[in-house]
Formats: C-alpha cells, structure tokens, sequence
C-alpha cells in the first residue's frame, strides 16, 4: 500500500493524491487505510519512512570511506532501479508542480539519507575527512549525480560509473 | 518565441506540445512558425540552441580551474532563476514523463553545456587537471548538484554554496 502511495504521488501529484485511488490498487479497504492513517500527508509520510528503513538495513561499516560511499551510491541506485524507486524519482520531479507541500522533496531526501550520517562519524575517527567538509553537500552532490544519470543522461549507474564519482568527491573532502 | 516553446515543452512535455498554443502565447501568425521551421523537433531544438548560445557568452578565461568553475555554475543558477531557465527544468522533467524523444534532455544539456569544453583544455594547460579525471563526469556533478539544490532542497545557489561545491570538486579533479 505505500509502495502504490508512492507510485499515486508519482502520478498525481499531491494536489491530484486519492485515497480511492490507492485502496483500489492495493486491493484493501478505504476505511482500512483510513484507520491506519488521519490525514493524507500522514499516509505519505509512511510510505516515504519506509524507505528509510530499507536503505538503513543496507548501509554498513566498510572499513573505509570510499568503501562506505560506494556502498550507499549502490543502494541509492539499485532502489532507483526497483518500482518503489522510480515511483519516488517520478513523485518528487511530480511535486516540483505543486505549490501544496514545497518542503515534502527535502524531506523525502532528509528521511531518506538520515542512516548515512554514521558514515561520516566513521570517517572523521579514520582520518578520512577534511576539517570544513560539508557532509550534506557530499550527499547533495552524490544524489544530485546520481539523477543527472538516471533522469538526464538516461544512462545506468553501472559499477564503473559509481566508482569514478566516488573517486571524485572521495578526494574533495579528503585531508591535503 | 522560442521562450515559449520551452514553457510549452515544460507544461505540456514533447507529446502534448502545440505549436497553435506557442504561436498565441507568443502572438505571432502560426503561419510564421511554420515558415521557419518545419518540424517540432526543428523548433525545440532552435529553442534550446539558443540556451547554448546565451551560455556561451558569458563563459570566459578566468585564469584558474577555480574561477572558471565558479563563472560557470553562477552561469547556470543564474540562468535556471530566470523563466527560461525554469521552463527549461521543467521541460526537462516534463521529458521524464514521454517515451516519444527519449535522447532530449541529454541533448539539451549536450547543446547546452559545448561551450564548456575549451575550460577544461586551460585546465589541462595550466596544469590543474589530474590525468585520467573525466570533463563529463565533471559536468554531471556540477549540474546534478545544482539541480539537486533548486528542485529537491528547493534552495538557492547563494556564492557561498556555489564556492563550496567548486572546491570539493576542484580538489577531487586536481594533480595529487
């Protein structure tokens, strides 16, 4: 059912969002969504905590920054790939059109990446991080290019790819 | 004109474009479109020489890798600030959505982003750029980050964060 949230929002945008719409495609109840969830926002909210939680139980301790980075850039991409993940691209790009909830996108984003900050904990105790790097612009520029892949150069994140964008930004916020 | 052919690529996307609502919007006789170009495709692809051409202008020697980074991202922020810039976003999100030209928004950015090229032969002169470092790599980060900040942190690309984002990148494409 959040998946099919997720896969409305893409669609319709939050202004067009209908409940009636994703209880017919999740095959449940209205009432049984309605139970669960007061409000609309509530019931995106959910779906986009879900995927929180899928990107958390994959992050893990590589024992190096670039190892740790290629990881999250691999999980981002691989959930990009799946249903759920294109129906979050289509869903944001979906509300850059509405007025309705102009900060959703960010929080979309900041649910989102919130497991990967203990990366970076790591990489300041490894000597991995430059004094002044900015740990949101690393994950801005990794997800911004990331999209550009995907949405603009309509191109696949393959390995080699993943490996020279972590390159690059791994000696950005590396000491001199 | 070819403004308003961006607007209507943004709002309506390739499949649904109309040059009757173009030639109103623009108060011209459609006549007078179709006079000089014709095929859509001519149309959007004259619109979006056009965007290559005002980039084009502005990009110059500044005498480091740095500044001439900087010139160019101040470029395009300040160029996505303006109705045609937004429409051209919005075109490029709208071309998400269709199957019909699948290749466009790679080529906008292609066409848009040529006149870059001759930055990264100085660099290469200067002895700024670190052998194997890929340009169009390079150019993904920097537009998928500013994209990232406009549409998904709905921020703006004040100087501190377009600095910001030129030294992590400037670091990673250096000569260790």
């Amino acid at each position: 059912m959040l998946t099919h949230t997720l896969e409305e929002l893409a669609t319709h945008g939050m202004a067009g969002l209908s409940i009636d719409r994703i209880a017919r495609a999740a095959e449940v109840n209205k009432t049984s969504i309605y139970r669960r969830f007061s409000t609309r926002e509530e019931l995106v909210g959910a779906a986009l905590e879900r995927v929180r939680i899928d990107l958390g139980a994959s992050l893990k301790d590589t024992g190096s920054l670039r190892g740790d980075l290629t990881l999250l850039v691999a999980t981002v991409a691989a959930f990009f790939a799946q249903p759920a993940g294109r129906a979050l691209i289509r869903a944001v790009f979906a509300m850059t059109d509405t007025t309705a909830l102009p900060s959703l996108s960010r929080r979309v984003e900041h649910v989102a990446l919130a497991p990967s900050t203990a990366m970076f904990d790591r990489a300041r105790l490894r000597g991995e991080w430059r004094k002044g790097a900015k740990p949101e612009l690393l994950l801005s520029v990794l997800v911004g290019a990331l999209l550009h892949r995907i949405v603009i150069e309509r191109g696949v994140a393959t390995k080699a790819w993943i490996a020279s964008l972590v390159d690059l930004v791994a000696r950005g916020v590396s000491p001199e």
